[in-house]
């Protein structure tokens, strides 16, 4: 399958760097590969310890379901049909804003998520890191 | 990182302790240092005891974000930017009114965290341990 | 069911606290009551932060099997009629020295738990907080 | 507490990713800071995805124990006075060779963390890492 590597995942980690330094948020950045694994991870100083797990997770979960964190929480509130999808596999499933699949073409190659904001910084940060692929 | 030490948490925990008793309900309280690990923890006769693991966890929560619980929680309803946020961290994120996060200056260095009563209740508790820093 | 209350336990981490002093090594100590639930936990200042954990469920197993830990552990050596019991109890049984019942007459009425040094080190310290009882 | 920051944490993973090229296996490098929370970890091309979080946790390990995970490892083996901690700590506790504190002067200011090949890969590379503080 096609994937990220260690080279995308600090290109990726270091346009989302320059984005959340613009802004003024220190975050959390993860990568993870075409099988959800993680690449590469960095917490800014002053960065959310409590955002490292997000962050990781917020990634894994955009490649396990090929989707922007952002789109799954729109289905997954309460009536909504999606809702209780955060209770499955674990804890992993992030459904608030940050997480952004990454892909070549057609294909999902891995995905970013960042954490460590506002949902409305998160996201812009993850889509400056999504870009630089 | 500056940080809380054993003095320190056992001079909030009387605070709190003080204030628990006056408003006649029994809590548990911890207080975790700039790390967010557990420096001391007691649960007064009469407490609650599922309330033991959401008192650290509240402390541990305030210092992970940087935030009063209460308002992490007012950011967490369904439709709000961190709905979900509880699903991460393998269950240690909480939500609810009880803890905050201790400051020296503009540094955190530590947070208390407390649980046992409603949530009113929790929070003026933590409110006075934290007064005690 | 009789058991060690707030007042109880303090009176034992006192006297274990003395003990880790005198020896010169900074410990964690835990109390659990007859139900098995935390009632107070302190860590010195400079001890292990990973044994926070360790000397809650020492308290625990303790409790939980009326046995101190340093004698369960050499029943849970490869070979040996409990080899394996660390695997239940979702990863509370602690096997080695440093928990130890607190028992009144014939009566278990909860535990006291430290970790933080040798084997030899937390067992001293946990006999010193037992005999404050 | 001093703690490392992300510069340090960079420096420290190139370092050893430098030794692990020149021994030619492939590495998940972590660091953590002072207070056990992690700072950067990457996963070089080719490692494998299993020793990820195990990468995480030796470094977790090292800085809550301040203790080399070979040497927490020597004293953990069936009959030790450390047996039976790695059901602690829900499964964190590494006890084998490849985690390292990183020390300044006198202080444990976080730790390095190496997973992806022998004990002794592990250890080298992690020791390239740790001189680079």
């Amino acid at each position: 399958m096609a994937t990220v590597n260690l080279a995308d995942a600090r290109r990726i980690i270091e346009a989302a760097e320059a984005r959340a330094a613009e802004i003024g948020q220190p975050m959390n950045i993860a990568v993870v590969d075409a099988g959800g694994n993680l690449v590469a991870h960095v917490r800014m100083d002053g960065a959310w310890t409590g955002s490292v797990d997000i962050s990781v997770n917020k990634a894994w979960t955009s490649r396990a379901f090929d989707i922007p964190t952002k789109d799954l929480g729109a289905n997954s509130q309460p009536g909504q049909q999606f809702y209780g999808i955060h209770a499955s596999n674990h804890g992993r499933v992030m459904i608030f804003a940050g997480g952004i699949p990454l892909r070549r073409g057609d294909e999902v190659v891995g995905a970013v998520g960042v954490s460590g904001g506002t949902g409305e910084q998160d996201q812009t940060v993850a889509e400056a890191g999504a870009g630089a692929l």
